[in-house]
């Protein structure tokens, strides 16, 4: 660091993304990525746009924003659309959590929550998942702060029925509180039919996970209109063109392939099912997962060597090395290739 | 605003980009866009990159910084590429602009110098340009605060020889120096060689305009290593994965396509001098502009009421109603057909 770099930031911890190694060609099961490549519309209209670069893109995202709304059956105004959904927790984050309150969310979740926490000096409560790694609604019944939950969790896939969530976004009528359904598509239960009816709810999504756009960078967030318009003041004092043409564009193929995206989610959650029965054959124990990826441990292997031996042997899989979580390996759910690739090289391995 | 947004943003003053109308066709002069497409090589590789994308992109941004740092002369720890130069900006305001000192920046200036100051709450300081509009390089001289100077500057176009801005950066040891030299290709002298010599020198770029990809949002960061590494702290405590894999994509095509890029520039200079020649001929005083646009008045024409008489003739220009700009428009410099366009609806108006 720097000797101008502002003290605020002394201590700063920075989010590490999964690794991407470059010695050598992985079957690559560690970052949640799709198996599938993006819609062919996607890509065309996609590509289509990157004829037009000159032109600065629409700050607005108007087209985006109608087959959005229309889609989800919401208003436009209810809707914002950010350069990867990191963009859009992180204008909550910003926009919500003041010093005050503070923020709230498990002890086990998506790592990002405390990182962008612990950039803005916010106060912050990590809430233990239960011993079943779940979490307890009951913790953030009127907490009284800013809660984030991503449902399904990560790297735990476990999800939360509505009617918790609904209990906490109405016992916490004071504080926002930030869904962040990234994995939603794969099983969970969405909480946005809830936005009509609680002001303090917003819902963010992500195009990266079952629209096969990590790579374009596209996410977005929807709730009462208010609540858009705080984050669209975010947006327009820190970058308005935040969504470039090209995925723009992508995204709106994507959005619009409803068929291809229908498949893509069907061929997840079947795989998912294999791949979760095969590792229960070979003995490992698995949590209830309703997102692309199943995290898994088996007694007597430590996640760390089972994730090290997968990877010397071109497997990779995501390892937290931390707490109650170091027992297991977090595996993308992939295509059958992938997944018989994995599952023989863990029958070599044990 | 909801009544869940953070007090701190009281009265934040959001940017308003340039306006980007739907109602008809018009001869789009007023965003400093390039009037030519993007390199045809840049084309091609974000084509290529559209079929990839549910893969994350490289966060490191690994080829373009290879690429930049070859080109450019300079390591490759002393660059950064972001989501457009504005979020270069906007994290160095973050990193550097601590609330003791604060920021100084031009009174006549870009917009969103003193948009990302106020949502920080950073106090900041406007320093007048002189009567003839160029910035007065004893004004910074040991002012003592985060400094932030366009050169060109923007709308004005004037530019600053680099011995000024050598005597402001060497002026300040205690504070970063930023130089966002988002117009530099159209004539304006490069702060770059002094990254070498100064340690608190940031010199910005961007995409936008010289290598016609402003609606790909890319920009980037070059100065000492531990400066880039602060901002580096500052990306990965927010979005890691800023730059997507198809503007990544455009960029290296742009950046490593020279020639493309020499004619372009070539020919906007070419036709910054026809269309001031032409504009003096029709009795318009012009700043000496360096940049990628011009800024013109005419005695007894209202800068609003030509901006609006262009509009109304399918023709848009910028205007800043307010002070010392009322009586400009800043004009993009197009291609020969809109400037023959241009010329013909102002002799119409005149």
């Amino acid at each position: 660091m720097s000797r101008f770099l502002s003290e605020k930031y002394n201590g700063l911890k920075v989010y590490t993304p999964g690794e991407q190694p470059k010695d050598r060609t992985y079957v690559k099961l560690n970052t949640n990525e799709s198996p599938f490549p993006p819609s062919p519309y996607a890509m065309r209209l996609a590509r289509i746009a990157a004829g037009d670069l000159q032109l600065y893109c629409d700050p607005d995202c108007g087209a985006l924003i109608s087959a959005a709304a229309e889609k989800f059956g919401i208003e436009e105004d209810e809707i914002i659309f950010t350069n990867g959904s990191d963009e859009a927790l992180w204008f909550a984050f910003m926009a919500f959590c003041d010093n005050g309150a503070g923020a709230a969310f498990p002890d086990i979740t998506y790592g990002f929550y405390r990182v962008f926490a612990g950039l803005f000096n916010l106060p912050y409560t990590e809430i233990p998942l239960k011993s079943d790694l779940s979490v307890d609604a009951d913790d953030y019944a009127g907490i009284n702060k800013t809660v984030f939950i991503a449902n399904p969790n990560a790297p735990t896939g476990k999800a939360l029925p509505l009617c918790d969530i609904e209990r906490i976004v109405k016992s916490n009528p004071s504080n926002v509180v930030v869904v962040d359904e990234a994995y939603v598509d794969f099983g969970g239960q969405t909480a946005l039919p809830l936005i009509k009816k609680y002001d303090n709810l917003l819902v963010v999504r992500t195009f990266s996970k079952s629209r096969s756009l990590a790579g374009a960078r596209l996410g977005f967030a929807m709730g009462n209109k208010e609540l858009i318009k705080d984050l669209k003041a975010i947006k327009y004092s820190t970058n308005p063109y935040n969504v470039n043409r090209m995925t723009q564009a992508a995204g709106l193929g994507a959005l619009l392939d409803g068929e291809y995206f229908d498949n893509c989610v069907t061929m997840i959650v079947n795989n998912r099912k294999y791949l979760s029965d095969k590792l229960k054959e070979l003995g490992f124990t698995l949590t209830d997962s309703k997102a692309n990826f199943v995290f898994a441990k088996k007694d007597g292997v430590a996640g760390k060597d089972l994730y090290l031996k997968l990877k010397s042997k071109g497997v990779l899989v995501r390892h937290f090395d931390a707490g109650r979580t170091a027992d297991y390996v977090r595996i993308t759910v992939g295509d059958m290739r992938e997944i018989e690739t994995l599952l023989a090289k863990l029958e070599e391995i044990l």
